[in-house]
């Protein structure tokens, strides 16, 4: 046996390491297509056993990769230089839920989905809804600043954790924010490891703000036949001083591999399908909700579906639901995107999203969140075919450059990870990239949590066509 | 004429410096009581001028210190080793309000009011409302991390801002965040200099968020012949569901300040008045209002006014807008702090402050935000009274320490700058402080940008009793 895994043991128990190439494989992977084997695989199940394994990597100059339910997409915990891999999802507790302050206290392999039942079942409501819900984490959420269809209506995670506690490089266990909404004590610095993909230091308890839950929804479907329809259809909803709590849109090929899948009676004409759900009072919903099909009606739908109860909802959701399985029949590899543009910006996005697919002669149904500019166009493709991975690679490079012309960031939701380091030089100038890069060093000197990710450099060169891992 | 006034003059030309001891007493100070004169003051006009005046203080290694309209409640903006005062108020252009992207471009002199106005004429609402909005300005608000009355509801600056352009110690403009609200590419800088009082660069650009203006309001003043039955009221709003936009209150003796003040008929005896405003959609608040005038009742409200209109409740908002001025009236130096703590913690701090003002024999009105903890308790003294201020030392002291006591933070919306410097020991480790100071070195290796604010030391010690200005 070696040292490391003695060392690892005194810490965890030998029931909590993890190294047969099994082990290493199922941890190989996130929601990418990129795999990298690690080393070792520990399961602590506290902010102590954490502390103990950081300062023991740290000691030892291996690579730590803090990893939770491994759904990410954009490669933010592969295990890319070997090491370790910090699986949270044993502290998977929800320490408290604090009805009277509205705020909960979560370990970071709390699953998104049980935080959202267990608060709602007490009459309150945490907004972020990360496709993923039903298995990733909060401390996966937190570290790749996830986001989900409600943003348009109420922001994203970040706007969501009030206070952290984390394990830094040197072995501290310290504690940023706390249960105020108001705290401007000090730098913020909460809100820096908020998206920081666990490359400054392990959260090890998450504090969240929460809301009342609203007391109606109300769910309208409506078919464009045109998607400039769509498209002057979003600016008029807002114009009209509403905000709805989601408002998404599934372009001309998912909506056709939806039906595909589903059958609903989705029109396989549409240029696109708007998804609208307004929540709130019971009263202003049912006002808004005729106001919103007459927009739809006024910018040419050919059809638009009222749900009038949850079960209407629920059938009406279920085209958004599925459409992420339902591209993937096309070919086995999905190269999910969420590069992110100014709202009014969306429907130019969508038809050079269009241009560059056919233009490197690709499939890529796109979809995503039309109210805030959050777009995912899906190149569907197969990673075994390397002249058409080539094109892809072209085709995701003009993408990116395509977003940031219109103003827009290469990343909403999804975080940079390893999959976009190689095209954060398209959004930051060098003087950017070096103010990363000095933060970086401050929490992490050595370089060794989470290394290769965000910043980009020899490990993210050839990711697409000539792959360093599997 | 001195070599750095010459070089001064090559950037700005001679109408924008000055030197003179009225223009340098003119900006020693902010709405703290110490004073501390700087050596010249600058008076830009750009980002470029900007850009060279912040070479040539480097380059020279004076001070600077960036100021908006200097109502800032920590000492955040005094110039306290001399030096240059950089008077952002000529940046004050509303660059761009984009209705459809629901977001403002404005500079940093821009009056936080004066975007309220121009963006409200629109139908849009830019939510942070600090009590000084009339004369604050936006850049002082984002680098103090400002909030107000209607943070319970809307949140702080800090969740309006979504991009800055800085210009940072070593003279490069650079550009953090942007257009869209989802946006997770690198570390999250822009939240980072949001609250990082002119420490971390000078702002120079501020894009902010804006949503929707709610349609209607209603106002509601409610008199608690106990504190208790008003702070019971508070959590049982919210427990209906029902978070209002600003949920305040004023203690008995700030009620009798403004009852001497006003003569509007507030009952002396009240320990407490809450001041309540809903808003939202007009079916809402007409609901929601009789709703929370009953619990009010049901806590032993002896009177409770419900604004029927604008006027009305025009006429209830000037009691709470009347308490800062009329405190004064008791004494003429007013330390005014903004402890906060979690909701529920109000009462009880209400408590321990009134125990602290009788223990160190001081007049302490206390008032502030309810609704989300954060308490205004108001020493209200005089500064040549030497004995006295020795007394305020110390239970300014004891008032942090009872905040961090009870969960809270050192401040809620005004910054932590030179006053509160000090106590930053009580609520952080020695462990947090160094990342910290970190930080600053990341961006201001020669510690030039704003120097003595946030992490105390010598320029802090003795700020009451013994002031090394004036």
């Amino acid at each position: 046996m070696s040292e490391i895994i003695q060392a690892l043991t005194k810490i965890l128990g030998p029931e909590n390491i993890h190294c047969s190439l099994e082990d290493r494989m199922c941890y190989s992977y996130d929601g990418t297509f990129r795999t990298f084997l690690p080393d070792y695989i520990v399961r602590p199940k506290s902010t102590l056993e954490i502390q103990g394994l950081v300062k023991l990597a740290v000691a030892n100059k291996i690579p730590l990769y803090p990893r939770g339910a491994g759904t990410g997409l954009s490669g933010g915990s592969v295990p890319i230089k070997g090491g370790i891999v910090l699986d949270l999802t044993r502290l998977n507790q929800i320490v408290e839920i604090d009805v009277k302050n509205l705020l909960a206290v979560v370990e970071p392999g709390v699953v998104t989905g049980d935080l959202h039942k267990a608060v709602e079942a007490l009459g309150l409501f945490y907004p972020p809804d990360p496709a993923s819900l039903k298995t990733c984490t909060m401390g996966g959420n937190v570290a790749e600043g996830a986001g989900g269809p409600r943003a348009i209506k109420y922001g994203v995670t970040r706007d969501y954790v009030m206070g952290l506690e984390v394990v830094t490089a040197a072995g501290e266990i310290i504690h940023l924010g706390g249960r105020t909404v108001k705290n401007v004590a000090g730098y913020d610095l909460t809100r820096l490891f908020v998206g920081s993909e666990g490359t400054l230091g392990v959260i090890t308890q998450i504090i969240v703000r929460l809301i009342p839950k609203p007391e109606a929804k109300k769910t309208i479907l409506s078919m464009f036949p045109k998607l400039n329809g769509a498209a002057e259809t979003v600016p008029q909803i807002i114009a009209r001083g509403i905000i709805p709590a989601t408002l998404e849109i599934m372009d001309d090929l998912s909506i056709n591999c939806v039906e595909n899948h589903l059958h609903m009676g989705l029109s396989r004409d549409s240029e696109a399908v708007l998804l609208i759900e307004l929540d709130g009072d019971k009263e202003v919903v049912e006002k808004q909700a005729p106001i919103i099909a007459q927009i739809c009606q006024d910018n040419g739908a050919s059809e638009v579906r009222v749900a009038r109860n949850d079960a209407e909802s629920e059938e009406l959701w279920k085209a958004r639901r599925a459409v992420s399985a339902a591209i993937v029949q096309l070919n086995p590899t999905k190269i999910a995107e969420d590069a992110t543009v100014p709202r009014t910006q969306v429907p130019e996005m969508i038809r050079r999203l269009k241009k560059i697919a056919s233009k490197y002669n690709l499939l890529m149904p796109i979809y995503g969140h039309a109210g805030d500019g959050n777009l995912h166009p899906n190149i569907i493709t197969d990673r075994r075919n390397s002249e058409e991975m080539e094109r892809v690679e072209k085709a995701v490079e003009e993408i990116f450059k395509n977003t940031v012309e219109l103003g827009g960031t290469l990343s909403g939701e999804h975080g940079i990870g390893l999959m976009k380091a190689p095209f954060m030089k398209l959004q930051f100038t060098p003087e950017e990239l070096h103010y990363f890069r000095e933060i970086k060093k401050a929490f992490d000197p050595h370089n060794l949590l989470n290394p290769g990710k965000i910043f980009g450099g020899e490990e993210s060169d050839g990711l697409f066509t000539s792959p360093k891992g599997n």
